[in-house]
């Protein structure tokens, strides 16, 4: 491949869009229906929404599963589809997919990959979960070099003014672990206001370190940026009062929050309500024959937004999918007994048949 | 209650018909919209098929459990349910359901309990699991006191000529279990062939404990009973060659193997198409307004015969029917933050709204 060529695209019989429990659980189908499928998610990681809001938190209504944190699910669920061949696009979105010619579907992604794909999955959840983004002139240019949206453990070279922005546990988390683990860099922590939303023990250690002058608080708006040799110089901003300030630093981390977006998929001519795809509860097609979407992005009648939906509504599109591609009925075969399901899934079972 | 009047119905909710993987999330899903479900199953334990057929081997794809035996499934899903308050009828069959006039139904088990629901939900799988039975002129006369269908643990006093007729697992570890337990009892396994199917391990202690002369095997078929002052005195059998011959007895244990009947529900005037209930997949509702049907036993466009998609079929017909019962729309909840699910759970986290 040149720099120059746009870029050969990958053939795959499936691509799934989504890598929360829904997008997990329709690659393990699509891998019992003998398909290989490429998963594209926004975030660096699998788990999706579920990883995002309930990480942490008890879900309770997993059937057989009388307890587990989101976290745990997803790790269940990576568990279950580990045997599967699935090839993994993370920290990439969709950006494009149009209809070929011969009715399979062209994506292109963020990070410049082509996907030629025979049937694709949406399972993209109330959308791709990205953070908040600083609505700024020029401030584009700065991003992956100053500018970082939440960054998770960013390298900090000795000495240098470290603006964190944001008023949430991330921000104030951010901004305290940088001045414990780097004395040497100057934190500022920047809000529109000085009232932050963290856990006590949190809020406590950042008043020792603001009475210890290792972290200052800002409280104002940014309003615009200032350049310098092509690097990010400083901020200017208003505070509360209405008065201007400036604020000169090297890094900018910006925790505005991680918010979902439907995205480019409301562009793909799909039939859409209220931003839910509107599917048949028998396949879980969309409008568009070999799309297929499942979970919280699709609405049908009856429809309910729980993740144990979404595991039957992939295990149908899977289904689905694969009568279509094989152009014939597919018979349901059941891993307890099949000795496919189980060349499939790497057991052995001597008495299958 | 008198001997000479009818039973006082019990009155509940919602009655589930079926203790299987369908019916037990069914009944938590009515537990999470608050109503309390009575259980009824042919079998004397939780589980239906999916603990008869698969109670030691192992499912993959049951979300989010990478591999499970039927039988921990099942345990699953009653920790699951065990916050539910349900009332359980093992044991015992639906034997008969008639619409009120208030709208209520009313159902008549074989224990002659008659329950009286508001809505009722068949789970029953390919039918009730019920013992395959002798079809001998006389003979259902004898059942419960000499005649027993696959008796678990059977009481043996002294003496006792048993006779265990049936040709599988069952039937010859039910006469190894008799001769070793009871070494003054007289054993005999009649089968129509003298050939056993069993793993290999009690196809050898059969054999030895015939060469002890502990176990006979008899081959022949019943052709009738002969009685003497209304107790069981003997078999009337043909013997391969077509010879007649008379094995007196005590005892008669039948393990003809365990089968799945649609019984009455077949009468209860429901759409049915090929022995299954036709229903709308957006509230699981059969032609009968406040009757559901869920798991194995439905039919609906894209129907797969998978234990996920019971889950997802018996959560939307508990939305179905608490709307049905409300008069009125109901919200989801989600059991990680809603403070009424957490009461139902028994569970507390003092941040849920």
């Amino acid at each position: 491949m040149t720099d120059s060529a746009a870029p050969i695209p990958l053939d795959t019989d499936a691509v799934v869009i989504g890598a929360g429990p829904a997008g997990l659980f329709q690659a393990f189908q699509l891998g019992l229906q003998g398909l290989r499928p490429h998963i594209v998610d926004a975030l660096p990681h699998a788990g999706g929404q579920c990883a995002e809001l309930y990480g942490d938190k008890p879900i309770y209504d997993v059937p057989g599963i009388p307890v587990c944190t989101g976290r745990e699910l997803v790790g269940l669920l990576l568990e279950q589809l580990a045997p599967i061949g699935v090839q993994w696009h993370l920290g990439t979105q969709v950006q494009s997919l149009e209809t070929l010619a011969d009715g399979r579907f062209l994506l292109g992604t963020t990070a410049g990959t082509q996907l030629r794909a025979r049937c694709v999955f949406i399972a993209a959840g109330v959308g791709a979960f990205v953070p908040r983004t600083l609505k700024i002139e020029g401030i584009k240019a700065h991003l992956g070099r100053q500018l970082h949206y939440h960054p998770a453990d960013p390298e900090v070279p000795p000495g240098q003014r470290i603006v964190v922005h944001g008023g949430d546990e991330a921000a104030v988390a951010a901004a305290v672990h940088c001045a414990d683990a780097h004395p040497a860099a100057a934190v500022t922590l920047l809000h529109r206001r000085d009232v932050f939303q963290a856990e006590p023990g949190l809020l406590a250690r950042l008043q020792a370190l603001r009475d210890a002058g290792r972290i200052e608080v800002v409280a104002a708006q940014i309003n615009a940026i200032e350049e310098q040799d092509g690097r990010l110089a400083a901020l200017q901003l208003t505070d509360p009062q209405g008065a201007p300030q400036r604020l000169a630093l090297d890094q900018l981390w910006v925790y505005l929050g991680i918010s979902p977006r439907l995205g480019p998929v409301a562009d793909w001519g799909l039939a859409i309500e209220r931003k839910q795809l509107l599917v048949d509860p028998a396949s879980f097609a969309t409008s568009q024959p070999g799309i297929y979407a499942v979970g919280d992005i699709n609405s049908y009648p009856g429809k309910r937004r729980l993740i144990l939906c979404a595991f039957h509504e992939a295990t149908l599109a899977a289904f689905a999918a694969a009568e279509l591609l094989a152009g014939d009925k597919v018979a349901l075969q059941y891993t307890t007994t099949s000795a496919r399901l189980h060349r499939i899934l790497g057991v052995e079972h001597p008495g299958a048949s």
